[in-house]
């Protein structure tokens, strides 16, 4: 098999997503005639693949989870929305009158969040961005973006680079997930898997595919709120909070002490 | 990248897929809390990827496209649904009081179709069920299952197969799709790609993946009426009719000459 060309494949799709919810410009269709929905095809390291309803990534705030509406009451001063995506979040930040930027590295993404009217957007990686000298309140890391610490090699310079960002006492406000609560033997096997590799369990290591296009190899991690614990021990932040009322679903509070 | 396990992918979706529709069993979660969509992963040999919600193939006829009740119309006498997956035709077809037989090669959507109440089904290929001693009047390849006769090579065996289960006057209706009206770059150069190695241009090479399990690669035929036309010269077989009124989409009524 040819292996698919390596390209923005989240952009790609939340533009065909976009173009599905607003109903105008050019949409995917199968055979040229019925509508194809717009699906993101997961691909994970040991062979695993999900897809998910692209159209997640545009929901109104009536459709949120619940700890999603709880993030956002966490959210103070001038905040960037990391991974924002198609600015489910930022936007509804925006209309509530929160000074809000969305930073991402997915020039599709960025398009997208502008012509929904997010006016502050940044394309770029956390690591470059934080060279700049603007300074943040709240960072958000919603969407299950605490995976973008990515894991114990990464997450001190991630956390670095914030830090470099942050404003005294800022937050950075983080939703993730604790993988370690099910019995599927596909699950428990990579898990081990992991850990054999001196990974930790929850170190997945995915690629997105959109039609012909893949993204690059990623580490997205999900953490049990020890490993996060232990993770954030030694930055320049410590774990605040933990809200885990929607277990396996977390939201994670830390407070910048630099 | 671990290559998934080969196996009956289409089947353990078939499963997942009827649970969520029936509401009763064990259905696919995220982080074990939230519905997860039941999504049909298609692997193309040039990098393509494409999800479809399985729910399609659990669709009753008010769902259905129109060519689908055209289908049921021209069929008479005892009929083998082939690909018969799900059960959505044979079921129907049942229900009308034709004596109907399905099959596929998928353990997990015979498993589904006689669940959903279809008495009559057979767990084979075609070739080896037309060494059995039983006729047809009809033959259904629904759900674009025309794709079956793969291409050149295997048409005639697979039309020959079907002969030898045929009674005198049989016919096949087959719904296939004309896949050259596109302008897709990707699509225009997988058609030459497979030109220029001595296939059909819609000769598509794919495999299914669920989860962590694959299908193997197979050859499905996506062509013109012409390229139909010349695949079945020289068999048992007469192209009849052909509906196109839904174009790209048409049905193709073959009858038995032999």
């Amino acid at each position: 098999m040819t292996q698919p060309a390596i390209g923005d494949a989240f952009g790609e799709m939340i533009r065909d997503a976009y173009a599905v919810h607003i109903g105008v410009g050019p949409r995917p269709l199968a055979g040229g005639r019925y509508p194809r929905p717009v699906i993101e095809v997961i691909e994970r390291d040991d062979g695993l693949i999900n897809g998910a309803l692209a159209g997640h990534y545009l929901s109104e705030p009536a459709d949120w989870r619940p700890f999603d509406h709880r993030a956002m009451s966490l959210c103070r001063g001038r905040a960037l929305d990391i991974g924002v995506g198609a600015g489910r979040t930022a936007v509804e930040l925006q209309r509530r009158g929160v000074a809000v930027t969305g930073l991402d590295t997915s020039a599709g993404a960025i398009e997208v969040a502008r012509k929904r009217g997010l006016r502050d957007t940044v394309l770029n990686t956390v690591d470059e961005f934080s060279r700049a000298s603007v300074r943040y309140d709240t960072f958000l890391l919603l969407g299950n973006n605490l995976g973008l610490i990515e894991g114990p090699e990464r997450a001190p310079l991630f956390l670095a680079a914030l830090a470099r960002l942050a404003n005294p006492g800022a937050l950075i406000v983080a939703q993730g997930t604790d993988p370690y609560g099910t019995t599927d033997p596909v699950q428990v096997a990579y898990h081990e898997g992991n850990r054999a590799r001196g990974r930790l369990g929850g170190q997945l290591r995915l690629r997105l595919r959109y039609r012909e296009i893949a993204s690059d190899w990623f580490d997205y991690l999900n953490c049990s709120v020890a490993e996060l614990e232990s993770l954030v021990a030694g930055t320049s932040w410590r774990l605040k909070s933990i809200d885990d009322r929607d277990h396996p679903y977390y939201l994670a509070v830390m407070e910048f002490t630099g």
